[in-house]
């Protein structure tokens, strides 16, 4: 039921663009597609997509219905003491995954990946461009050490919140966060975590 | 083609076995399937099973076509200092990992747990019982430490193997190794790894 006030058409135009959106990462990976190659297979305006999503990589997130959202996470990650970066990106992250929808959007996800190299190369070179290069340059460290520690978040993710695998899925938040953040300040630091 | 000398059928019923154990662990899980019953169901002796697979925990890797077989893979990961047990889980690991036919296994896993919650369950347990519980009674390490030591193991072959994220993807297997053992250690130990 269309929603009284609103402009007919707008949401056929928005869903529109993102089916588009969908069809040219799949297809070109994230890199090789363009705001204004989308907009064309869209046939609307470039500037109209500006308006309603704003960047590249905010089409990408609303097109993939993506639960994490690099231009509200990494910031948050970053923002604080540097001693203390383990501890924020385990709970930026614990955060994001206990919301009602991330689990489905996680396993569409995986369904995904697992079942196309397209939305493989797509999803990789996202996370490679918004995430890991942005941590990497701000923080200074080699970008091996954090596609590492990415690797303990994800996995954690993967098994606390999709596979449900116990005690890692019932276990307070807390806990989690002392046990992990350790980790992430080690690869981060180059310098052994201290004893939880 | 048959191969020649081969007992005719023989070929017939271990698919037959392999088939009503794929489908018994997935309505059962892993815990609630017995031997006795997936021999009822494939119409044959379970003496005839044990003979093919050896225990469940075997029927189970053949059925579901999987990359590790807990039976080889914990006793090599136990077998030695204790001090190095970090090392010895990357290294196991990522031997198993390289094996050509891995990357397959691990996608149809991904793609079966990402769209039957049955499927889901039914690996859970069998990490459970085959892997984490073994490791934890014998190292004596709680089993929270030891999942979580299991998520940056598995979010490891994740974005190596699976997702190809550079430069984890392409990083010298030493290299890895003294990158990742000493976190490995800090969980099974309680204590921060040295810096590597």
């Amino acid at each position: 039921m269309a929603r009284a006030g609103r402009r007919p058409g707008r949401t056929g135009t928005r869903e529109r663009i993102l089916a588009a959106a969908r069809e040219l990462f799949g297809q070109r990976g994230y890199e090789g597609t363009t705001i204004r190659a989308i907009a064309a297979a869209a046939e609307v305006n470039p500037a109209l997509l500006h308006h309603f999503f704003g960047t590249k990589e905010q089409v990408f997130v609303a097109a993939l219905n993506l639960p994490i959202d690099p231009a509200t996470v990494v910031p948050r990650i970053l923002d604080g003491p540097r001693g203390e970066l383990g501890q924020r990106m385990v709970r930026v992250m614990l955060e994001v995954w206990r919301q009602p929808d991330a689990r489905a959007s996680f396993l569409a996800l995986l369904r995904s990946v697992a079942s196309h190299e397209d939305a493989v190369r797509m999803f990789r070179q996202f996370v490679e461009r918004t995430v890991l290069e942005r941590l990497a340059g701000a923080l200074g460290v080699p970008k091996l050490r954090l596609t590492t520690a990415a690797a303990q978040v994800i996995g954690l993710a993967l098994l606390r919140f999709v596979i449900g695998m116990e005690p890692l899925s019932t276990a307070d938040e807390e806990e989690i966060v002392q046990l992990v953040a350790p980790v992430i300040q080690y690869y981060v630091d180059g310098r052994g975590p201290s004893r939880p």
